[in-house]
């Protein structure tokens, strides 16, 4: 059984982190797997939207507790293991945004800690009804400090502290009012909904959403004219596409458009 | 017709966009009108407060495609005149952030794409019950990418993402909720609502409120430390104002101030 | 009677602001009495969280206008003074930021100005139904400059720059909408309620929450890259300590962590 498995449907790729039996942890072989789907995806021009799921009764539940302990045995008690760990979860956080296809959270049961973190990464999310977000390292003496990056950006601080020093859960209608997810679902309309969400973008020209997703995560970091000096760049690129003129033009004239991609 | 009409009220400015039959698009001569009044505003002393509106069935569709597409017939495809469109543009949402009065964006019916840049541009919006906001630019093949300069910066950026990349609409709860819009009230009680908040904002100290506006943007583009060393000496400056001093001793006098302006 | 009162119970400190009669207002004496306590709690490895209340009918009404008026008196109408009376204000401010341990406001009555300021300061925030926030200086000509610093980094910027420029009063309904406060609850549960969240994060590893608060508020200011980079520091450094592995072996053996703290 492979950690990750790939299933492809029109131009949108499902993955589904599959360890059910370890809820999904980010073990080091699935944040290789994860790595590996990701750099695959990012040179097919054929897929246009991804989701990100999970197989069995939850997401994911963070880190894989049991193989961190086993890396203290090394002579420096882990250290130089733990800071490589949290190098490659946060290299694989920064491909999802970096990813040109937008990549959309499948989430249900429990996402928690880099679970939480992986759905704050993703850059839309649906949830399951029921659902539980959370970022509880801090309940056993792990402050959930790179988790917290991706959570810190979606949701208002006030509220992301709460969660951090806590350690308590959110549900899925709070996780709405945050920020942290786009919109929950009953259970049973989770795969369906989602797909949908996903197939809607993907019939959207990939050249310009893929200009679009980067230059959006680009421009957040900038100061006011420097973001509208960049974008404006951006969006003369974006004229000059044949696609988008034929697409303009099919809107003047009222038909669809004729798009070759 | 001039393309922008302007009616004074007290110390209330109300700009009208009025090129109804064109959806109040932002078209060259659009947006040279708009430059305009902003930049005579910025100077009349006599205005403390400014609303901008459309006139007709809708607030405002964005940019005029069809302009658009006749810039295709230059030499270079129109690369160049893209290019300062989106700078003229940018420098007019700018302009709105740095004019010394409020803008209040009144908006009803749709305000797409640059449309909904201008209402996210403005410092406050009332929108009619019934609005749709939307930055669907992508569906035709043209990724918002400036609008979403503004947008990213008044609503959460999963929501926003979600905006950009499906192009649906949002309906004035939603824009509520997301911070995009400072509230809804019904489509006749519009124009009287938002006269009151502007003239409720017009009665403040102007020079106050012209330095509190200013310091607002550029505090919030400062690290914490030095967002505060900045605004120190902006409240030192406010404190030696004459009209404050009158301010101040008035309320704990327990009367009105007397104020010159 | 000290301006301050500090009231122990286990590992939560709470300050009490006790200036009743003059609504709590940050008085030079009172901004000096903050400093203190906070730099005494700074080193006080036995206090895990701090709550920060005001005694009487309100929490805090700002600065204290008739102080600040006999400042004018001094040859420079005050200049030199207004500034450093900013400078220690946002010191304090920056203060309860910087402090170890988390610190949780605990609003009734009003909370305006600088005192709505001291609550967008705080780490969390609740308050007991019927408070009211404002940040209404404006309403005697002297905007809200340096309280804006904390709010606008707590409220979404149409809602927090209507409040400053209408000086308008939320109640605790829309400030929980806003992110400003954690949650509501009713006054005859408030210390409760308050002490109970502060129990609760006091329970935590006092080392772990102490980098991760540090952390929070540094990546937040940080582009991504630079964010996870820090905070996967933080997060090795949070795996060497002996109580984190404490913690966690104590979860995979499901019994509770026996920490030394």
């Amino acid at each position: 059984m492979p950690m990750i498995e790939r299933q492809d449907t029109g131009a949108v790729a499902r993955l589904t982190l599959n360890s059910p039996e370890r809820l999904n942890a980010l073990s080091d072989d699935m944040l290789t797997a994860l790595a590996d789907h990701l750099a695959a995806l990012s040179e097919d021009q054929g897929i246009r939207a991804v989701i990100l799921a999970g197989a069995g009764k939850v997401f994911c539940a963070g880190h894989d507790l049991k193989e961190m302990t086993a890396g203290r045995a090394a002579e420096d008690g882990g250290q130089a293991y733990f800071r490589d760990l949290f190098n490659r979860c946060g290299a694989v956080m920064m491909a999802i945004r970096a990813l040109p296809q937008p990549v959309i959270a499948q989430a249900h049961g429990i996402a928690t800690a880099a679970g939480c973190q992986l759905v704050a990464s993703c850059d839309m999310a649906v949830a399951a009804e029921g659902t539980r977000f959370g970022v509880n390292g801090v309940n056993i003496g792990l402050f959930c400090s790179t988790p917290m990056v991706a959570l810190s950006r979606n949701v208002p601080r006030k509220q992301a502290f709460e969660m951090l020093t806590t350690g308590a859960f959110i549900d899925t209608a709070r996780a709405c009012e945050l920020g942290l997810i786009n919109r929950a679902v009953p259970a049973e309309a989770l795969e369906a909904e989602t797909m949908a969400l996903a197939q809607t973008v993907a019939e959207k020209l990939a050249g310009a959403v893929r200009i679009g997703k980067r230059a959006f995560y680009e421009q957040l970091e900038m100061p006011l004219e420097q973001a509208y000096l960049h974008t404006g760049d951006v969006m003369t690129r974006n004229m000059m596409m044949e696609n988008t003129a034929e697409g303009i033009a099919a809107f003047l004239d009222k038909r669809k458009p004729e798009w070759t991609q």
